[in-house]
């Protein structure tokens, strides 16, 4: 794990050229997202904080990103065959939503007891085919994979796959665009396709552009397998951050990671309620939970090597349930008054 | 009311240069804030709709750019003598904000039931003197007359001026510069500042530009207004876009209004909630009531007359008390999957 080890940038398994490629590719059906800067956030760091508004994206995550650029790719017989994945959350949605604007039929496996927000968004508004099975991640894949099988439909990876993390990426080519002097991007880890493909786009241009990755306290598979020198899987303690809780991250953000990124650092949920409370009562912008993570660990660590610098942290996604959001931005949970001096 | 009246442009009491003199003002001090399209809102009206974000303005509502404009033309004895303002909402935040920025004392008289979030705000975040008094906003204009008097302060007006008028203009012309083929532009109207001085900035460049505001049926004194060809007071009804229900607009908005304002239009208050949802659930934007007003219209009226167009939707502010947020964005509450298909 080092910034100065970019004489190996080449053989990584996705280069800058595959994300601007994917950044060619996504033009047109991804938004470029707006990144603001945030005063509130500033004051309290003591330092220029710019918030990436992933939460703005279409289908509100940076996994319309990863998704389009994998299915954009496929060749006229796998179009017509068609996609599958098995994700529960933001990714399911980027690739239904990625599927229906090609035409492409689609199947999300999805668990009973997935959020009906998210249900109702991958069946009603994307029109992709929802199959419930189970609850953990491993029944859903085994069914994905048999439906895959029987209709020789693409299996879609949530991660770990080099087109999905090169369209991730083109979130560090518009961060470099909208903030050349940037000095540090603080970005929020589940998988690692986002934390990678940044990585890969920023590195490559600017070696010294700190990259720092985010995981909740009771799931930080990345850092043990940073630290361990190896994938290491790590059964994940309950969090609120539900989109940044995969038993492993995948092979490829992690041979990226070991050599790209600076620092992984942890967040527990206090700070992410903290943070999420923030972004809606001074930044305006609803923000989920995995997707305050980056937030969360500025106000958490409030870390004197960044005092003064210029940080990017990532908004990774908005998509929560209106349930969950009001009870979390509640003002008897929400230590407000602690942002307003 | 007419949008072919534009030969009387150069006898208004706001010109275009006033604006272009409060855009230089305010540079560097209010933010230049994103304009986005919204893709869900686009198909359920069938056209192009962009959000202009004001919700994202420091201090959340567009109001820090008329109080900014107001407070940087004070002479060196005004600003020594400091200013004062008497309203509830989000003008006292501006003013407040403007002042504390300039280095110049300032008194905020709130009625004795404000929002505690508006009330921190303009207290602890903006460290003005919040002097305490009655609920109504006449007792309120009293007490600050009375103190204003006393310390030689001067009085900062909500919409009812020149400067402030020219601020908010400011909106307009950055609708333009960002969305140059905007067919129409609709806003929430209160006194009637926002509205008039877009319309000043907006009108002088591009006259066919259809001005389109919004009031709540129970408050709709503009409307009233234009229709008498004179100012009319209205005694508000209830409504929960508290920021939209003065007794009456301005005069110098009213004087604008009419010359330059194409068409006033009402929406209740079921619609404001369930704009203040769609752009919660789908825009992941936070907004308050009052500036959702536009959405809501939209969303209401679904104008045959606006198919196929490009409109720009002002979202005038995003400070909103949680408590009550929570309560409007509960999906219980909320017709959430209505904008889902």
């Amino acid at each position: 794990m080092s910034s100065t080890a970019t004489s190996n940038l080449a053989s990584l398994p996705v280069t800058l050229d595959d994300v601007l490629a994917a950044k060619r590719r996504i033009h047109g059906y991804c938004h470029r997202t707006p990144a603001f800067p945030s005063r509130t956030l500033s004051k309290l760091i003591g330092a220029r904080v710019w918030l990436k508004c992933e939460n703005l994206q279409v289908g509100g995550a940076f996994k319309a990103r990863g998704a389009y650029n994998k299915i954009a790719r496929l060749s006229p017989l796998e179009r017509q065959r068609g996609v599958i994945t098995f994700s529960s959350g933001n990714h399911a949605q980027g690739v239904a939503r990625a599927a229906q604007s090609l035409a492409i039929p689609c199947v999300v496996v999805m668990p009973l007891d997935a959020p009906v927000t998210k249900l109702n968004a991958t069946r009603d508004t994307y029109r992709a085919e929802v199959v419930l099975c189970g609850t953990t991640s491993d029944e859903r894949r085994r069914e994905a994979e048999k439906i895959a099988r029987e209709r020789g439909m693409t299996m879609i990876p949530p991660f770990d796959d080099e087109d999905i993390v090169a369209g991730q990426g083109t979130v560090g080519l518009e961060i470099l665009e909208d903030l050349p002097e940037v000095d540090a991007i603080v970005i929020p880890v589940g998988g690692g396709g986002l934390l990678s493909g940044v990585a890969v786009a920023v590195k490559s241009q600017h070696p010294h552009v700190q990259i720092i990755g985010v995981e909740p306290t009771n799931a930080c598979a990345m850092a043990k397998s940073v630290e361990a020198g190896q994938v290491v899987a790590m059964q994940p303690g309950p969090t609120i951050a539900d989109g940044l809780k995969p038993v492993a991250p995948g092979h490829i953000p992690f041979i990226i990671a070991r050599e790209l990124v600076d620092r992984m650092v942890q967040v527990d949920d206090a700070a992410i309620m903290r943070a999420t409370n923030l972004l809606h009562s001074r930044a305006k912008l609803v923000v989920e939970a995995s997707g305050a993570a980056g937030v969360a660990w500025l106000l958490q660590a409030r870390d004197p090597s960044l005092f003064d610098k210029t940080i990017a942290v990532i908004l990774s996604g908005g998509n929560i349930d209106p349930a969950l959001y009001a009870n979390m931005t509640e003002p008897a949970r929400a230590d407000v008054q602690l942002f307003d001096d």
